[in-house]
């Protein structure tokens, strides 16, 4: 009665994550706990050479932080999050949502890409004491000199 | 790198399902991709004995629906819905969201759930298309005399 | 290139109107800039005695409310709005919307009206200074023995 | 008792229209039940060249679409809706929502225009099955080299 | 520069406290910061004798919980929150948010008490780790027997 | 019973102003009736001159327009509210929220403020005739050759 499903369940987990926050990192581990493997997947605008470096660096630490998590997986990516996610053979997309304004934002893009690309959206709700943290306000307390290390998963050196 | 988590991912489905909608087969369906096996959990008031009698007839229906599909188990509860996921060894509640309201009342029970009973909600947006579908409409259809199988799954005889 | 479409526009204006309020009677003005017709239609359930003797009451002062004014009828009806407009030949729902709250229940019932019974409904949004006044607030005044006129449209004797 | 009012009711439907959809076209649609015209007005900033070509690309096109259908106008404009309103004679804004942020930013244009301007704006509320696309949807699909064609009306040659 | 206003500034903190919750007690401290004094008022329907019992028990355990605070006053009121506050001299009610749906129904009662009664209302937003707590939450823990201390203030003896 | 707490209370109310509207100067009188002082927070960025000098416009006549109101300060800053607010020992941060969206804004950044550098938010709700005048409103309306005046407090010559 608890046959399991043959097929291995591959979320794709995208975003721009500049920065990869403590609030990623929590949806992350709970999306482990539902997926088989889950793909980090850093999207990158390719003609800017600049973001693109950034991006690489983003990358290189993000992978140190699950250097010892063999179901997760990292890469860049310049295009529909769809087209990487049929590319890998995903059919889940993982995401996460902080207010009714994400919701509905990640509704209309759920309905499109079950719509257009047969994919299937998994929401996850950020833990309350989490919900306040997104990547902008890091960047911009951090513009402002603001120590921000309270935001970002320690990173193994 | 897409080693399978050991146990199986075990979901409830819990709700009054008075009736069992297209709505929600659809959400259940599409939880079956997620999940190893979903037991729909038919709440009840164990205080009022017609109320109780009518969720027997509900869950004799849910059975002949899925009579064919192993992974699904099909309980009356008249308790907690988190005690009812300990009991059975769950670790995941399956939710769907039709809209901004349900989705504020299914933070707070997800809340609630994960910080009282360490449970995890996952939650499936409805298709646009069955958005509008709720029990509590095809009570009120029917209460006025109108035609509802449409709403409703073919049950096998 | 501005001919009139030649079936009259005919619009079923529903609710309990418990009473009917100044918010009520500027959606229907504001409806009679569009429609060439609207309906007020006076819900109340027919297996509560006193509840239809209240009705009865409204229905009398709406009458009185609208007695010089052709394109506005007024009438009682015990089922569902869908079944009234069929009835009539209307072929729209006026509904007005004070809130988010109000347009998530609004969207709910007009795709089902849509769906099932082919009716289009017309939202008109609440003027801002209007838009806290509700029938069960003024209710709720009067019980505590508030003076409410301002909230009631002023009925010619 | 149904007498129709005077004058021809005429709605400005407004956007930048880049594409036009077939959520669009369904807007315009059932706005033509309860409108006797409706001008589309295609926002442009006369200030960029190549916007301005854009626009009257997408005039040409809309132009043919309804080349059959003398109860709809279609123009360029490239100021206040609301100016261009006055100018044509129009007394209402024909507007669609897809969502509850739409419908938010919808309250607040349409206290504006009623306001400032007296426009009455109507809103019609996105079928569900098309409420998820969007001309920045398409714009975004089309920039990544999917087929777009699904999302717009078919244009006759 | 920083003269003080001559007057005490007084809020009403009202509601029906079935429990008193820490969330309760979390919005109270945080007035506490901004007003003189804050009078808990607890809505009570006399007409119920049991509910009047009940709310005479909450009271007594309020009162307790507020022993050494002088600037925290609490009584039971039968009538409007309005005229309660009048009668003491409250120019403030004091409110908690937890969500977009509070924050709806909120706007609507400031509204109101506003334009009606003068009364000025400030709304603060529950901490996030404690947004999901509310009275009814606690109510249907207990009542299936959980242990529910965790969410209430404890009391002294 | 009423004693009054020894600090006085003092907040930062902080935006562009650009334009400082009569929305703004409702919340900042009301505000003055819950604190002590509140002290005009213009935001610049301190890298563009030309903004600068505007902001400075600015600061000159909400200067002049609270002259005779010894309890409200005026000042520009480039950096984080909340830097500003510490530099100037004020407790709490006064915000004006008009829509569901704003609200859903105030409260991210509400948890921030509050966790991040223990200050208070304190939200007060538009009045809904002013529901709708924003800054980007009046710009608009102005870009466009019309008469904002009637948004824009009177100032003092």
């Amino acid at each position: 009665m608890t046959a399991k499903s043959p097929d291995p369940r591959i979320a794709v987990f995208a975003g721009s994550f500049n920065p990869y926050t403590i609030g990623h990192a929590d949806i992350l581990r709970r999306g482990l706990e539902i997926f088989d493997r889950i793909d980090i997947c850093i999207g990158v605008n390719f003609n800017k050479p600049e973001a693109h470096a950034q991006a690489r660096d983003r990358l290189a630490e993000i992978l140190r932080l699950y250097a010892d998590e063999p179901r997760v997986t990292v890469n860049i990516w310049g295009g529909l999050t769809a087209d990487y996610a049929k590319k890998i053979g995903a059919h889940f997309l993982l995401r996460g949502a902080r207010s009714v304004k994400d919701f509905e934002y990640e509704r209309e893009m759920a309905d499109a890409n079950r719509a257009v690309f047969g994919l299937e959206t998994v929401i996850l709700l950020a833990q309350p004491e989490l919900s306040w943290i997104s990547s902008s306000l890091v960047r911009e307390l951090q513009a402002y000199g603001q120590d921000v290390s309270q935001f970002l998963p320690p990173i193994p050196q």
